[in-house]
């Protein structure tokens, strides 16, 4: 028997239908043996349409409000797939954030994961109760509903998942478990049996969007086992003891369990980045800051950085990465200091990609890198930008070689499925 | 200064723009200098859409969890008037049901209203903080989300006013108080200024569908004085301290103040009743036990009873009327014994309409049913059953002769406006 927390995304839960496909999933972990909690989200759009009424309501609304409102989508998806728990004849019930309680701070909207009360929960679970609770939502020290956050459900089932102790917690979305890259562009991405916390946070923090960032953190954290799974499988699935997804671990468990692994795990393409150049930018003390600093005040983040070196006239050009929802502020921002800065020309472009390679296998393996940039070369895909992280290397390309430059990349490191 | 509790329904809270409507009328009591509490109810379908989703779910639904799912509806009205009240410079904050707490028994779906926690409301609205509070739900001695049942958010306001010891409880509807009668049956029908609980009961018994019967009968009790009063108004509507609507109160604080009333408040007129006549019944003790205690075991309402003279040869017809949505349910129990009651035929007649005349005065008022029988009469509407309470009296007549029997008693009880 193990003690399992499931998760159920909006569009899993969009509607009694998929309610009903959800919980005859749930029933099937509750008959292999299991103690169940499941964490469920809004239907899909629902959060949305609530966010809407608010913000006519108030433009500049009160979070707390704001709680009350957008926390009721998941107190109705918990409240039906009790419902639906028990027409299949399972015992169920729903846990609202006040109720367990699940604890947060005060900070409405963007409440941050407190203490969650477990006694009660395990009780009921341990007498063969299924326990439904509503993602995203908590209860705050002055007793009103706090909110974690846009998505914030997937960061709600790692956090009870930790408060319980559960061996696994299972995040069922609409793909199947996180592939080598995305099955869109590569037809031959093979889906990956595990990969370590760290890695699922460099794939998801370059748009491989499977999982909350923020919930692959608190796993780690926490040492939470996740497994990302389908719920749209059909009914000849599986048995539930099975792990047809993907298990995200600690790198320990990685070790020794696969030796067959690829130095690289993923390969991620992210087309929401843009590239701005400043040309001429004097060559003198301060002259990054005066740059870098505006845009941080404003909250934008830059992300690859490259400073040319410096030419006879004592001037050089800066490139740098922001998010392409960014670039008109951070345009703004820069054109408005044009004579503090000290540049030429401001060029921007949003039509490059950044390309991931991600894998822990890095840290143990050298030519990596030189590997990425000559299989480029070879197809003569201009590398515009390059960073680096202890397992991953991003380099910025033209947007129309994105396709190109994955599938020769994802046969250089030997991921093709057979 | 006064204290007041405002309660408003779907009609009014349905969408964000009325919400707004609806936040002006709140804060123009703010500013006459009142402390001000306000109960709301779900959008006008939200409701409704909530409830299917749970009959979808699970047909035989908990009402615990059916509590859970249709609460939301006014949690989310809650959030959004206290957010709208904001924008419009007023401080608010929304008080959900656990939250106060508003105790109520374990009754889930139905629950009965225990004692409502006011300590911290009334510090907040002594700060000059606009209290918003969910109608139809509480919290059960168990934690949990119980509601009132169907159009709770009436009886919820009155006891909230009550609580507080409030001045006034003002219901706000889609009309502008209680008339005489349907105005859309007589035109000169005349707006009352004040009517008493009973009157209030029966006129609602019998079809006034302004206010929830439940709601009176507990206003009553705690001697709550509550306004009927529209949400549609113009913006140059009378100032905060007028009372456009109709106040219903207890009989002492009619008598004195309206020497002017006259004896009979309100006609009303019911076309959800059905007759239905048993006829040569055997005139023999247990016979009419027979009839109404298989109906009362399928708790179908009976209401007007007539039982004619026994025939020489030993045989009675019993008529009596039965709610039109139980009728065909009515004729199936009786079908179905009819040897063992021992009738001939059942003669089943939904084409009829009960006519009621209320008023308080008729308790020192001797001839009152003498008129009615009478104007009737004059113009050949042939009464078919009559019942009377203390201050009602009610007749069935044919359905098509509704509206010319409202209209010549209300002239002949010198209801007509001027």
């Amino acid at each position: 028997m193990a003690r399992i927390v499931m998760k159920f995304g909006g569009t899993s839960m969009a509607g009694t239908e998929r309610i009903r496909n959800v919980a005859g999933i749930v029933k099937r972990q509750q008959e292999a043996g299991h103690e169940v909690a499941v964490v469920v989200s809004a239907m899909a759009g629902e959060t949305d349409r609530l966010v809407n009424f608010c913000r006519e309501a108030n433009p500049l609304f009160d979070p707390a409000e704001y709680d009350v409102v957008v926390s009721s989508g998941e107190q109705v998806t918990a409240g039906l797939l009790a419902l639906t728990l028990q027409a299949l004849g399972c015992q169920a019930r729903s846990w609202l954030g006040w109720q367990m309680p699940f604890h947060t701070d005060l900070a409405h909207a963007k409440a941050r994961i407190g203490t969650i009360e477990t006694e009660r929960l395990l009780a009921s679970m341990g007498s063969g109760e299924i326990a439904v609770i509503p993602g995203f939502q908590g209860l705050s020290g002055e007793g009103r509903v706090t909110t974690l956050g846009r998505g914030g459900s997937d960061t709600s089932a790692v956090a009870v998942a930790a408060a319980l102790k559960a061996d696994r917690c299972d995040i069922y979305t609409d793909v199947d478990g996180v592939y080598t890259t995305d099955p869109r562009i590569v037809s031959r991405a093979r889906k990956l049996a595990k990969v370590t916390y760290e890695e699922m946070l460099e794939l998801a923090s370059v748009g491989s969007k499977v999982l909350q960032t923020r919930s692959v953190g608190l796993a780690m954290k926490e040492g939470v086992r996740v497994q990302v799974l389908s719920s749209f499988v059909e009914d000849d699935s599986p048995s539930a003891d099975e792990l047809p997804g993907t298990l995200i671990v600690g790198d320990e468990e990685l070790e020794g369990s696969d030796m067959e692994r690829h130095v690289i795990t993923g390969i991620a393409a992210d087309k929401n980045e843009a590239k701005v150049t400043l040309t001429r930018v004097a060559d003198r003390p301060g002259a990054v800051a005066a740059i870098f600093s505006p845009l941080a005040e404003a909250s934008i983040n830059v992300d690859m950085i490259i400073q040319n070196i410096a030419k006879d006239k004592g001037e050089t050009d800066v490139t740098f990465t922001v998010p392409q929802s960014d670039l008109a502020r951070a345009q703004a921002i820069l054109e408005e200091r044009q004579e503090e800065i000290g540049y030429y020309r401001l060029i921007a472009d949003d039509n490059v990609t950044k390309i991931s390679i991600v894998g822990v296998g890095m840290r143990s393996h050298a030519g990596v890198a030189a590997t990425m940039f000559s299989t480029l070369a070879e197809r003569a895909i201009n590398i515009q930008a390059i960073s680096t992280s202890e397992i991953k290397v991003s380099v910025l390309i033209n947007a129309d070689e994105t396709e190109l430059a994955v599938r020769v990349l994802h046969t250089a490191y030997g991921l093709d499925a057979a």
